[in-house]
């Protein structure tokens, strides 16, 4: 298949696609941004979107016992191993319209360049619309993709929502899934080698191809991380007009932890070695704080993630010695609370080499960058599926209602997709 | 007078002050600890029992516009200036029993050990309730005693209290007092020089006395402050994987200004310049943060206290210098909103002296110390009204549940009132 009638087909999706992502802008309104919350009201309004949408293209809709969203081009060998191209429908508080949606209509895209094309592929193309991968609600990752592959951790169906207080057994029994299913071993995906490969579209969180004036890169991992979602520190309220070598300040503290974290980041930045961290949430305690109260609690959230799991295994034991250091000097303690982590996601090195591939046919010159966030990609890669990303260009970051992504550059983005599953699948006419 | 009459007198009022302590917990409950808000339930049942007490003692009962509480202990010439005896009947939220209490209740037991040994002073003893020290609740300091005074602040009675959202003249209103009529000039003091002095015993709000291992101190002075009850940090709200070069991390920015702060206070006490530094709101924004978004905003309180005009000067020039880094290295802004400031508040040295001298009498060995905390005192020292405190040790700091004032320690400090009462004025039998 040459370049341009990718292309064609691919510009073809324009006015389509840009209907969809204002309607999917409708659904999630809640200035500023949109808010498409996990098996919420939110998330499902983009469900119910993305699957009319996906009918009227006469794609079979199918939903798995985690209310997952199957949107499926039948292949000639309706039993050959699949191809699943998704990502996410549910977005963070006052978010923005890409980060998640852009890969399922991407997807969507891929798939309607096919019947442009008006041809088949040997197998199945399943565009899936993945619940929850937010954790910022519910503090566990991948939940809906996890869901889809038996691989939840323990207790995951009963950890609450931050906001509604309710467990995620009860939210997703709302949204049509069916939890105890889960519980007893029901997966979509029961068979991890019946899935060919898995492909995910996602705007760029950072602005590295802003920097670079490209408008797609192609992913070289996924980093792992560990989390302390809900850690405190114990110090001890006191009046404002204590001597310094009273007090038990839990705050400062806090920003001694902050500032050592960020030296270590650093650091490492210096060496050349990628990481990130981020302490999302950093309060103290608003039931206690005052402008004349030396503070004695402090809350904070924190995500530390790099690409390689040596490198992280030695994060963690640094941070350790930090807390340490800082409950000697200040006379506090930290309580750390439950850790979550996820593995590193490795990208298989043939479909990075094929998305690479398909750019240059293109003629887009891309970057090669490691994901800077975690993905659902990273769950199928865990699970043994063989995975590859595509980054668009956006501006202003992710997780606010300023992302911007241009439809020139989801049409790239989308372009190489399709160029790729016409070179790594068989193809026919009609 | 000599030293084993006043002892006797103080002593028993050790029972009904318990009595009133007691008393005034339980009015004032609200786990943990004690909550006595300004211009509202908690201080108004604690000004009820208060003037209860006095009544029952035959003292004169009245309020001004403010609505702060007098108890007069007529003298034989009723308008020669005054002493009075007082401190705040207020609270910070969840606070402890002592902080301000202690200081209305001596003033009782001075008055209740005067009638006990029977003498009468050649001029008025008022002991003052006064209302809203706690500046935690409408965020300007010394509103009860500066509205005695006539010296509120341009637009104080406007502000609005953090938790109800209602104004000061609002609250006021509720609680008796005539804002209308403070606007209008009314004031309880319309001339200091009709005030002989102002004393008032406080908890000390540091360990210092437990250190020392001693019951009382006689202050030198009372800090000075300037605060920004609410100043913010202006960041980007971005994904959790953003890497560092491209973060404008609100929450980050925010450490760094603790640490620098809390690097320039350590410098200032090795250098023996006292001074205290608290920043008692420390926050990201609930309704943003989150596990997986870098903070875009975040807001703090600062209080900054010295005892010498000259060293709270440098020092707000040093913060306004740290600040200029911090924006130019992490792409933040700071917005510090409305500053507020309390004068340095110079204790009487004659006072001074003769609280020291009544202590020698009892054999109480004391300390000196400089007020950790700001006090009403301060403002009648600032009104040009001679000044003078005596703090009480205390275990466990202020403005926490765990205040910890024996009455054993309490008794003390009244004793050295009730003989400096007893030197100072001219008291005759009868």
């Amino acid at each position: 298949m040459d370049a341009t009638a990718v292309r064609a087909a691919i510009q073809a999706q324009r006015e389509p696609m840009q209907a969809l992502f204002d309607q999917l802008r409708l659904d999630g309104l809640d200035e500023p941004g949109v808010s498409r919350d996990p098996y919420g009201a939110g998330e499902q309004r983009a469900h119910a979107t993305v699957a009319n949408a996906a009918a009227a293209m006469g794609l079979e809709i199918t939903r798995d016992d985690a209310a997952n969203l199957y949107m499926t081009l039948p292949g000639r060998d309706r039993s050959a191993p699949l191809l699943v191209i998704g990502s996410h429908l549910d977005s963070v508080p006052h978010g923005g319209n890409f980060d998640g949606a852009a890969g399922v209509l991407a997807g969507l895209a891929v798939v309607a360049g096919l019947q442009k094309l008006g041809v088949t592929p040997d197998c199945d193309i399943v565009v899936m619309g993945i619940r929850a991968e937010e954790s910022v609600w519910f503090q566990v990752s991948y939940i809906g993709s996890r869901g889809s592959l038996g691989t939840l951790p323990d207790g995951a169906l009963d950890v609450r929502r931050v906001d509604t207080g309710r467990t995620l057994a009860d939210h997703m029994t709302e949204c049509g899934g069916d939890p105890d299913a889960l519980l007893a071993g029901s997966r979509h995906f029961p068979d991890p080698a019946k899935i060919r490969a898995y492909l995910e579209l996602h705007i760029e969180q950072a602005p590295s191809l802003i920097e670079a004036g490209r408008s797609v890169a192609v992913c070289t991992g996924i980093p792992g991380n560990f989390r302390f979602a809900d850690a405190r520190i114990e110090g001890q309220n006191d009046h404002v007009g204590l001597p310094r070598r009273f007090r038990r300040d839990a705050a400062v503290a806090g920003a001694e932890f902050a500032m050592a974290l960020d030296t270590l980041w650093a650091d490492y930045d210096a060496r050349g070695i990628p990481m990130a961290c981020t302490l999302g949430r950093f309060h103290t305690d608003a039931a206690m704080h005052g402008l004349t109260i030396v503070p004695g609690g402090f809350h904070f959230s924190l995500d530390v993630r790099a690409y390689d799991a040596a490198v992280l295994a030695g994060l963690e034991e640094k941070v350790h010695r930090i807390i340490e250091g800082i409950e000697q000097r200040r006379g506090v303690r930290f309580h750390l609370g439950t850790k979550a982590r996820a593995a590193v996601g490795l990208v298989d090195p043939a479909i990075q080499a094929g998305l690479e591939a398909a750019a240059a046919a293109l003629e887009l010159p891309v970057l090669h960058i490691g994901s800077p966030a975690s993905h659902d990609a990273a769950a199928f890669g865990a699970a043994g599926v063989p995975m590859g990303m595509v980054f668009v260009r956006n501006a202003n970051g992710s997780h606010n209602p300023h992302e911007a992504m241009t439809m020139d550059d989801f049409l790239d983005g989308t372009a190489v997709l399709l160029h790729w599953a016409l070179s790594a699948l068989t193809c026919s006419n009609g």
